[in-house]
């Protein structure tokens, strides 16, 4: 059995979550247990409410840990959370984070010394941990994943999914998420979007809707 | 006030509804309702629990509906959402749904004549309603969208942000959510996938993972 951990808490960005929950949940022998620093429901950013059913006493030492980001908490506060992905790391597989969850890897000291991707609005934030921001879309240090905005979750689960239960798996996985992106822009990343796009997008932020 | 109607219910694919959620709850002056024919919590394939706010009654005429698919209900059968949705269907401006989801249209006979997509694996069975089953990610007949499977929800409430808002705020939005795709693999789509992939996918389905 596969023991994943989903770190869930309110004013999260809901498909951070679920991007990669509905690759990883399709492993062989996976258990995704959604723990919280106090179980129950809690509130996404944008209303969606999703439900946590284990304390993270109840999940001390997880195969794979993945923790998601958010726009409303620019980065969770929660010592409890850190304390126990702290010490999950020591024993873990995996390490994840997606978005501005990598700013919880930070604050537990596992990505001193890492390249490291969030968000590309606070990416470069990620240096008061003592890691390296990268303009990459998922990138693997050792077993710590760490993956960019909301949606790179996605990538960096498929990614995840081929080291754990091989790339045969991985491509099926795919497929039956049928992930086969058409997006009609070229604007997902700061790289690629025009000024116009990203004084936008960084307006919508700091409207606090995403 | 732009209300969006997401429909939820047990079984169904959490990613189907999360997708476009992100961005569609973050459209200008967008309230999205979580609807359901008993409201409460839901859980979804895998095992997440999402929660639904509102009955079908308490949101009789939204703006924009959305039907999500499920991999473990093959085809909702619930006589009350199909009701709810054909009543809806008459006042909306859009109505839209992912993977399975078009199968609720069909039964509430919205895709007669119509060219229609779902999740590839049950694609053909459209004809049943009358539609005419196409292997494109998102298709747009009039008010009615359909999406292929789970993850083509975002390219889809993409699509229709820029139909509601403007290319403008939709080039926006698809930078909020870092939406620049690099999946690991060509194997996202059943014209793609190789024979053994496709198999694979299928094996996945059959035993209820997806």
């Amino acid at each position: 059995m596969t023991e994943i951990a989903l770190l869930l808490y309110d004013g999260m960005t809901a498909l951070d979550a679920v991007g990669p929950y509905e690759v990883l949940a399709r492993l062989p022998d996976a258990q995704v247990r959604f723990v919280a620093s106090t179980p129950g429901p809690k509130t996404t950013d944008v209303g969606l409410v999703l439900t946590a059913d284990a304390s993270l006493d109840q999940v001390p030492t997880p195969d794979i840990i993945v923790i998601p980001g958010s726009g409303k908490v620019p980065f969770l506060e929660d010592p409890a959370a850190v304390e126990w992905v702290r010490r999950a790391h020591q024993t873990s597989r995996w390490t994840t984070s997606v978005c501005t969850g990598s700013m919880l890897l930070g604050a537990a000291g596992i990505l001193q010394g890492k390249r490291a991707t969030s968000h590309w609005a606070v990416r470069d934030y990620l240096r008061n941990f003592g890691a390296e921001p990268v303009a990459e879309r998922v990138v693997v240090e050792g077993k710590v994943i760490t993956a960019g905005g909301v949606s790179a979750g996605i990538d960096m689960a498929l990614t995840l999914a081929a080291r754990e239960a091989g790339e045969d798996e991985a491509r099926a996985l795919q497929l039956v998420i049928e992930y086969d992106p058409q997006p009609p822009y070229d604007s997902g990343s700061l790289e690629k979007a025009d000024p116009e796009t990203r004084q936008r997008a960084t307006e919508l932020l700091t409207r606090g809707v995403a």
